[in-house]
């Protein structure tokens, strides 16, 4: 366990708008601290509510090393819940999608209701308070469609960033699609690197051909890079999107999370390799094709992607220090039709290769931030949200570490006396 | 290495009759205590002299990463040594098993015979004392041809086991088998799982079709459970057993160790799928093939069955935290010809297969204790032999928290002073 | 990490001509102090000269997770840096070699000229530095084209070497060769177990019969077994090395090298079945075959056999604990044409099966020293070399330890006031 005068004395000597000392991004004890202080105490992106369409429906992941289901119940309500039979422990639902009625321990049967009450469990004593055992419930926020669930027992205030976001994702009604496609890939880096290579495009030019046929690089309306061109599209485009109530405007995140729409290349509106469309069937009531993306992306392990035919939703998760797990979502209008509306290939495509050229970067960047001779670098301009993440991040595990301050006087103690 | 006084607090706040804190089956840290307190400091089932008929014959396996060789010694004893030259310590063995009339060093070819003595050690100086640099001993107990062993400098009592079981073994005479068939897998879970699962049928109904076609899930005589069927069954068996000489009813063997002869179901009367006969030759001198099973395990690493036709022994051995070797071994009569007397596919497909099941549920018991949400669960009735395991597993521990805490000491004040 | 207190007694109660305890071949915190106490504190063998012929050739390799590349620069000097942009420290050559006529990190494409000063980064703003930002430069010296770096701050001496060496090497010529053969295998063994099995021939007799058909076992030209023929052999060559005014007396390397040139069996000239040449092409300004080979090697990590016809270069970095790359480079005259002068399987036969060989015997001994019943073994006589390298390894770390203390009893502090 990382010593939490270590942890202050590093925090305290950390430059802002450089990258993080090398532990944070190697340390096996580090991970352990990203998993306590980060994933077990932030809402996480878990799914698209379309990916368990049905009462009964499952999927399930794990945060650190524990697992977590997540499910529809019986009034078509979401819940979640910790994974793990109150008998003796095994996991109850074993594989990473299913339905099930009830949920059923494979080990001894125990049988818990959907809303993770114990029905039954054969065989155990007169005097046992199956009250006593339910399954642990996970906190579940659904913003839009999209599942949030934190496993603290206080979990931090998303309300502010439901507010603020609604309004540019309810439009692409999220809870309308179905999944087209879904992937994930495992990346050899830690997941900051992977969060810090998605929040910026400074690296777009030298990586990403199929992504930048689209994508204009600039993340902000007024970047001071862009030339007249981007300018005359951005008057243009925010003046058919003011005409369809679309708000554009950067929302005002701070450092938690960020929702803008920006316009593509002139001429495409969507992520394929030419910019056409990727499906026939726009989403929601939409009408008009061109509203570029919505951007919006949550701290610690979310980004998506909402335009007018399809959403991407990105999920990180951290499986040790040095891997992290990607998983990339295509979702379409619940009513289009595969090989009629859309062809996986072309929807998929742009992303597909961007994944995998970032796994590269970030595989790469691993390796060099593992060297002893690493010390950290400034960020450029067009670098800001890595600022923006890093200075989060470091007040995140600040405040773990002073919550940790208390037990950790407790432990001493005891140790002492031993 | 965990600190004592963090060790005997999780052990003074354990909850008898509940399964273990999540680390005691997670932590690498707890690994190497489980191999330190439990199977450095415990007699270990090795093989049945069956695997080494011959002088000069053995078998080598690790116990944590400490390799040993148990061998057929000159005289017919059995022997068992470290296996690491005293040399520059290369393992002498190299094979799972193997026939040798001397053990060779493969490096420099230093020559001990098979009581470990040095016999020669070429280029080594005049001074050079071969007295001193025989291989190191293990302690070996030869039960009825099953070779038991210790790496303890002192081991425990075993004269007690001995004792109470060789009433039931010994009429199988398991030392004039030979091995039909053995197997080793690598299950994903620890090993205290392993044996868990091993100790309680609770699971079989749901997992185990193959097994149930002829055992009975009650482990007592007087299951509460049990209906008035199998009270006539055990009235009826037991009166032939008696008639035979043939001991049955449980052996007093406290958290240590379990012995009792329980019957098949009806009609059934050896570990196949339908209950027929698994060899046409019967053990020993029986004639009668009516026995039921003989079902006898030892903490911390053996169970077994001795049949009217054969015998399988169980062998666990830890990897890590979260792996475990089982080895399995099925012996028939030494004279049975396979072919004519037994089909190895008859012989060994129920326990395959639920070998095979167990495997699955132990992974997905790891899985779940794994998880930061995991709480120590109650044991069913049926369970009483995990609460015996468990409570015998923490003594065990404490014992060992004792003897370290002088050395302890020496060690921190060692460090205060550096 | 290892107390220094810890370390100390065990550096204190090591027995001179015995193998090293057991932590200092499989516990991972000592392959950590390997790297800090050894790997980043010595000079380390890189490769030959005539593995960048060409400015911008570059070949890169890590110290433990430390990536560094070695090249070829404008003006035909070596230059060595840390593989890592000071951006955001992805590392900037990726693959094992090639070629570039400036070094471009992948990840934003900052441009590092050949002396590893930052020409540009592109997006960063009008204040910063670039030149704070070039390349982090590593120690190089050539040696007779022999390429040795040291990331250290401060290297130590490596002027008694070179001025030992060079006489014996220098009329093979190293630096006018060209790769004929490289490869690399991973052994499963600690690196030090790989340098000793290197250090002695006492094992060649029992695993090495491609080897001994050349090669000599005896390492001294008064080695005491050795017999009146080789008395005999000796003056011959050595007659004739002197005619040709080659050195060949073991030069004064102490714990440190060791240099020195020994013949064949009688009738061979070269490291090949058979003993006949190796390549049809001498080296360097040679026209005499019978040259023996020279036999140099410098702690920690390399080996090396200079003959008339060829070069060898062994070259060992440590991946783990019980991991370690041994990489193997033969060289031949830079003019020598394949298929005509040398045909490759002539040429690396006998190193690529002895290789091979060893490789198996240190992953034994790697097996057994795990063993808690090891205990460090005596080096016979022909182990001399042994007992010099565990020799010059504890005063390594002794070194290490005390420069530690200093900054240890700072972090204490810190740790006490936290």
């Amino acid at each position: 366990m990382i010593d939490p005068a270590h942890l202050r004395s590093l925090l305290a000597a950390r430059r802002e708008g450089y990258s993080l000392e090398r532990p944070f991004y190697t340390d096996a004890a580090f991970h352990e601290l990203d998993i306590d202080a980060v994933f077990s105490n932030e809402w996480l992106f878990a799914c698209n509510v379309a990916e368990i369409p049905r009462e009964g429906d499952y999927i399930t992941f794990a945060i650190g090393e524990t697992p977590v289901v997540v499910l529809r119940g019986k009034h078509g309500e979401v819940g979640a819940f910790f994974n793990t039979c109150r008998h003796r422990g095994s996991v109850i639902c074993t594989e990473e999608s299913g339905h099930a009625k009830r949920l059923v321990c494979p080990y001894h049967q125990w049988v818990y209701e959907l809303d993770g009450s114990l029905k039954s469990a054969r065989q155990m004593p007169a005097d046992f308070d199956r009250g006593e055992h339910g399954l642990r419930p996970v906190h579940v926020e659904v913003i839009c469609g999209m599942v949030y669930i934190c496993i603290a027992d206080t979990p931090p205030d998303i309300a502010r960033f439901k507010a603020a976001v609604t309004p540019y994702i309810a439009p692409h009604h999220p809870e309308r699609t179905r999944v087209a496609f879904s992937m994930t890939i495992i990346e050899d880096a830690n997941w900051k690197l992977v969060i810090e290579n998605n929040r910026e495009c400074y690296h777009c030019i030298g990586s990403h051909p199929e992504l930048l046929a689209t994508l204009i690089e600039f993340a902000l309306p007024d970047d001071p890079r862009a030339n007249r061109d981007f300018q005359l599209l951005m008057q243009e485009k925010t003046a058919l999107w003011d005409s369809l109530g679309l708000p554009h405007q950067p929302a005002d995140g701070g450092t938690e999370f960020r929702c803008i729409r920006l316009p593509f290349h002139r001429g495409a509106v969507s992520f394929t390799s030419d910019g056409r469309p990727a499906c026939n069937k726009l989403l929601g009531d939409f009408t008009e094709r061109d509203l570029g993306s919505v951007r919006m992306f949550r701290v610690p392990n979310n980004w998506n992607h909402f335009l007018s035919d399809h959403i991407i939703h990105f999920r990180v998760l951290p499986i040790s220090a040095t891997q992290t797990a990607l998983k990339t979502t295509w979702l379409v209008h619940e009513d289009a039709v595969e090989g009629v509306d859309y062809h996986i290939d072309t929807l998929i495509d742009v992303w597909r290769a961007t994944n995998a050229q970032d796994a590269t970067l970030v595989a790469h960047n691993q390796r060099g931030v593992s060297s002893k001779a690493y010390t950290p670098g400034p960020y450029a301009p067009s670098e800001f949200m890595l600022t923006n993440f890093t200075n989060w991040y470091a007040r995140k595990l600040g405040e773990h570490v002073e919550r940790m301050a208390g037990g950790e006087k407790t432990i001493r103690l005891a140790v002492a006396q031993g």
